[in-house]
């Protein structure tokens, strides 16, 4: 860590700021410059906050070196984690996933009829909402429990794991009895009570980018719930708040070989919620497989008209199949499995 | 609500499209336009949700007209919301409230004596973090339960209402029986489990906007919980975040006169962490004032630069007692009192 | 174009605003509402301005329904554009093409020796910056006419048609007498008088994103060259100013297929400027060719650490010769040929 | 300026770039981390550019300590710089200003009544566009020299010194003949020509800030004037883009003190465009006055509904002489004259 001091910083304060770090345990080494000093911090600084020490008003700016992240961070960690969600791998050389299947939850027969469709399209694991965060309390909610219980009857009949958000601590029980793989979205990526939660169980974990989050913002959280004990996280990639209106949210691809260089964890990618219009799904999935994504999570629903959530980003199955087919291809064209 | 319908939609698809409207007890006009038809939707349409509609391929655009707010929406509740904190009145025309305190609650004694600092300088109500949300896992975290005792112990002391962020719903029992303001944070703006649980009881919540939030997703968080049963709901800006690094956040003081505009609901202000640098926060009160704050909430420590979180947007009290009077001057001007 | 107005909004205003628009040679709809009543307009709106008509105090709201912009329509214009740079065609089913070359000319040596290494790795033009818009004036600004001149030179010896940026309309002359294809930058894309004289020349041009711009507002700036006389535009993305800090802008490739859908024009891609590191080049222009772009223009310099500018974006030569190998690769996989 | 090396960079290239900062002037001091090295750099380093020393693979990070701006910096220059508009004083502790005018000359007519009108509700300049960056190529450019004609009428009738802007240098001379105050629009504020021409005059120049730069870039475009040799700079926010839709743009006050501490040039606020919306224009106009502004710059029409251009926006005089009035007590408020 790097600290600049102000040109008239008094030598007494100088000399305090510099104690108070050696108390931390860090080295300390000092820079004299003519319109400024510098100390630079040696040791390991993930628990010192750089605002905190921007209170001293002799400090004029703070410059992390190190990462503040540790447990996600490749440089302590050099091999690519690989998560098993239920018997199907994710990550590293692994086959890259597809995970298929509607917004919501809307009852035992269209979870079941979906399964049935994405899993005969290739799809790896079924996604279906049963507690939904909706902007407006007047919107469908999900059907809760009972959604979770159609998704566990659509695996046992499919066999394919199963993937549904957990919108809050209280639920977290009913998830790893019931879920493979629990979805934090990207509106609770810094709840962060619910991150400390979901690292308290082994199930694996599919984090959603905030909308608005840096990408280091959403390795912090990818931390929290390692350090609580889980090393389960999947990365995944929903697409940003930007001043675009023809796509409901702007897709960001670079954080694949970014989050691929910094950390060992598996990334996949929501071209559905990225790009919010079925007709972009294929070119943005297409991209994404070129790009070196480990997996993908797409809307699939059989009549998108009458969802009774998000329908205007859902593919129908068999454009869902066509899919598949091409980034098949492109996962060959860079020497990946899928 | 206006939708727009491609060109070559056929009569078939419009046909059906009407009937749908009208089953959901709306009244539809047709306006048949040479590139394009459009169905002017009548009635209440506040359940609907506009990316439903854009699920049927022959539609081209949907476009609100009436807000998707109810509740909170000045039109149908046209008097200004008081809203009664243990005594302090805030909104309407009552007197502007100043709410001082630390970022962290570190310790009875501090957070006593900070209390009778801020009282004697002329606050009317108490701040300070219990439970605190943290980018890092690795820092503070927050005293938790010992530091609501500890805020108790302040007002008891001094008279002053207190208010403290919530982050979990599993606290909520703790707060409803100890704290006056339960304070909704950014990060949670848009965890609506959350907006729920406190729209379940009747203390007054202070609503953060969140980081990259419009005003229309703010006044829908509102509405969760004054549609939850809990009409006592004041904003809070905190700043929004923007390409802008010589500050923390932005402040948006605009959401003034639209807030109160649209609905009736009062509206406070959080300089220190839209700024982040305490030499900004008494300029940025000054302008709040001047563009009609119901109230300011200002960080204050003793120690700034030893505090434990947030010490370099905190203001010493000498300062704050000076912006206080300072703010108190334009005030005047514009008419109120403070 | 829909008009909302005021609920009570006076006959009479009504009766005068329908009027004025009548005036203006369009047919006006009315529709009732409870709350509302609108407008629907019909006929050529392309001139009207959607904020003029919001100062009239009756109007709530304005809604766009036909595009603004006409010449880049592909509702008026189905068959794709393909624009011939100096015999190299850009666009439709054409070949995707590759513009490599560094950031900025150096000397006629330089520019002649990356010229002849990026022909011999596949590219098909030649790029590189005489006049250089530089955040700072302290900066190397370009080496202007000179550079023009080597940039001459070096198409001369390798057959290469050359790019380079204009920034100013007095070398308009120079430019079109001496550039192949003549790019407008970021930060001159809302420069309207620039867009106007490059509109008159025929002479193609590369019309880069803005940092904050909508591909509305871009495909304006487009509209301003089309309009002006020029038919030949090739757009460019070079990603958009985000909060990100691990990446210089963001890229949006969902610009790809949207571009395609509105417009006839071509789109290329620029992952230099977009990511601003080199090691992300190589992943994202993979994404960008299965996205469907036309072409990439790409930094390559054979001594990045010295380079005048932008050596931290900039790829090796042999670096540049694999990135085009594998892109090779998945434009097959895609069905195009590079 | 501070420069992070990477753990692995082997002592050779350590040297070499530690000699290259040398050859530069610079003195260099090394500090050895576990982790990394860092070179601290001390001398004039605005002539260095932070992206080009990334270039080198061995540095992992460039952090600047000194701003990059010399002229426009506080540190070189204590004292306020007060700006001589035609006899009006723009700056330090002189009265506030108010400049008050359409959007658009709209003919002699006209802004010579408007002229009177804003010079009676005590306005101290006269704005009005002649030469108009419109989105569309369609909607009305302005008069162009017959507008500068019409100004300078107004002004021999009323006294008010005219403020108008500039989008080509090829009019410069029919600006500095003619107009009082040049502006630079948004648009343009990184037009960099542009703005060494205008610095090759003396005549004031009105620099607004772009639509989504930082304060940062904002005086180093401010710095590229003062460099040209013109010293007459004065700072004009008009709002910045986000994500906020109910405004057209996000007003950022902050920028006052923060331009105020780190350079020595007067600010002044356009509410008009930041808002987008007359109903905002006053409680922003009061709140830029706390604040500390200057000035201030508004859109004033006598018949804002037939504007030919931002009529939304625009105050009739009545309302502007209100405004006048209340920010005079504001002023006053702070101990200010207006």
């Amino acid at each position: 860590m790097i600290i600049t001091l102000k040109k008239n910083a008094p030598a007494e304060e100088i000399r305090k700021l510099h104690d108070s770090f050696e108390e931390k345990g860090l080295q300390v080494s000092l820079i004299e410059g003519k319109d400024f000093n510098v100390f630079g911090l040696v040791g390991d600084t993930a628990h010192i906050y750089e605002r905190d020490i921007l209170a001293n008003m002799w400090v004029e700016n703070v410059q992390r070196v190190s990462a503040p992240y540790k447990l996600a961070n490749r440089m302590f960690h050099p091999e690519d984690t690989v998560v098993d969600v239920a018997g199907v791998k994710v990550g590293g050389k692994e086959k890259i996933v597809v995970i298929g299947g509607p917004c919501s939850v809307e009852g035992r027969e269209q979870i079941c009829r979906i399964a049935q469709e994405v899993s005969e399209c290739g799809a790896d694991m079924l996604r279906g909402g049963a507690y939904k965060p909706r902007t407006s309390p007047y919107s469908f909610q999900g059907l809760g429990y009972e959604g979770i219980m159609d998704l566990c009857e659509a695996r046992d009949r499919t066999g394919l794991p199963v993937v549904s958000e957990l919108m809050s601590a209280d639920k977290l029980d009913e998830f790893a009895a019931n879920v493979d793989l629990i979805q934090i979205g990207a509106r609770n990526m810094q709840n962060f009570d619910l991150l400390k939660a979901v690292g308290h169980v082994k199930k694996p974990v599919l984090l959603k980018r905030g909308m608005s989050a840096t990408i280091e913002d959403w390795i912090m959280s990818a931390e929290y719930i390692l350090s609580s004990g889980n090393p389960n996280v999947i990365f995944c990639e929903r697409g940003i708040r930007t001043f675009e209106t023809y796509t409901r949210n702007t897709m960001d691809l670079s954080v694949i070989p970014i989050l691929k260089e910094r950390t060992h964890l598996p990334v996949i990618i929501d071209p559905s919620h990225a790009t919010g219009d079925w007709k972009l799904i294929e070119p943005i999935s297409l991209a994404a497989i070129a790009a070196g994504a480990d997996g993908l999570i797409i809307e699939v629903h059989d009549h998108p008209s009458s969802a009774w959530s998000d329908g205007a980003q859902s593919l129908k199955p068999e454009n869902f199949q066509e899919l598949i087919r091409r980034c098949r291809k492109v996962a060959a064209a860079i020497g990946r499995d899928m």
